[in-house]
């Protein structure tokens, strides 16, 4: 029984994230009808970072198995193809054969995502969607500052969702940097794992140090206070990329 | 009675073009409406590129005459909130008063154009609408080199619609540069007036040379032919994007 690994690129706009949901197609909805129209078979679809509703990804990875081999270049070819006939707003990038024992979600050793920030007065038009609009000005610079005490093996239970579901509010953060390209401020973080909605909540709070209302330290601080009160606003959906993930 | 000169950012997908037509709503349309709403006057909109259906712009430059002045950043944001509460994909991104013999078109001195190919087998997800989708190889290589053919003053006549209006088809085309970035092709092309069509006829020309079926000495030959039945086919419009104007 073969096992695929899929890299996968999505808009998360139309959909409800990435599980099944009973409110709305979902990404894992999406990819699972496009592979069982397909194949004739109906895998259930793991993948390494399940993201929200309106969140993107640009290289979410995901496994799944059938019981009858493919040629990989069909495999992507045939998925795109009812993916588009479906009007959906995800494609297979890569489609590869890999060892019963991967698993996109447990083997996964590093995450990485991007925030991006358009941050100028004028609302977004080509990148309506994409973005998460600031329109009062941003000092990169000082986000940047803030965002390194943030780097490291540390308790975010101020940047943790009440209901997320890890056993624990320990991580570590290997990279968190801020700057700015043009109109355009880009987040990158990467980590082993993150917690349910820890990018958000960090790009939230290091918003409020970009526009002047924070200093650099608060943030060490309301890390430190490990209370999710301690958190600045959580930055929206729209403008998260989960951009890769490392095995 | 004060002069205004805006630098606009549109989609062009969900317009007719950049012109008032009868089958559809224009982006003039759209910025003519915005206008009215915000000043009670009804200028005449006038701009330095008439894009075709599809066509998006990124620094799209226009000129109108108001009978009353205004502050600039009032002009700005107004026009945006109008734009924006009728759901326009347009902005305005910048507003100056003008000497009152400014005009968008005349006054231009160079034009700046993009187009942008994503050259891999996946359709286009993110970018959807924003780029014309070429699933086989392309060499860019090729493509620049056949395109320096191109860069000079010229009979475009092969590069030119049918239904081109200007009284010549002499242009003098200072940069016809083909770059790849990953997954994408960037044509970028500058002149002081571009013929109807003219980018789109070179890119999809560019293109058959990319994939290997025409050797880049073919263009030349086409140019040379100064017969629109020597062209490739016409790139699509919703790869195009007006850049800058220079004054």
């Amino acid at each position: 029984m073969p096992r695929y690994r899929l890299i996968v690129e999505y808009d998360g706009s139309p959909y409800v994230g990435w599980q099944w949901q009973e409110t709305g197609r979902s990404v894992q909805q999406a990819l699972e009808e496009a592979l069982a129209r397909f194949c004739g078979e109906s895998p259930r679809v793991q993948c390494a970072g399940r993201t929200d509703a309106g969140v993107h990804a640009i290289g979410q990875v995901v496994h799944f198995d059938l019981s009858r081999p493919w040629r990989t270049d069909t495999l992507r070819d045939a998925t795109n193809a009812h993916l588009k006939l479906m009007g959906d707003a995800a494609a297979v990038l890569l489609a590869a054969e890999v060892p019963a024992d991967f698993d996109a979600r447990r083997s996964a050793v590093k995450r990485h995502y991007l925030y991006r920030i358009l941050n100028r007065r004028p609302q977004p038009v080509l990148d309506a969607r994409l973005v998460w609009h600031v329109p009062g000005p941003l000092d990169a610079a000082a986000m940047h500052e803030a965002a390194q005490h943030l780097v490291g093996r540390h308790d975010f239970t101020t940047f943790r969702a009440a209901e997320c579901q890890a056993s624990g509010p320990v991580r570590t953060l290997d990279r968190l940097d801020v700057s700015r390209l043009g109109d355009e401020i880009r987040i990158e973080a990467s980590a082993r794992s993150f917690l349910h909605h820890q990018v958000r909540s960090m790009v939230g709070t290091l918003e409020r140090v970009g526009a002047g209302k924070w200093r650099p330290e608060d943030v060490r601080r309301a890390l430190q206070a490990r209370n999710r009160k301690a958190c600045g606003p959580m930055a929206p959906a729209c403008g998260l990329y989960l951009v890769g993930v490392d095995y």
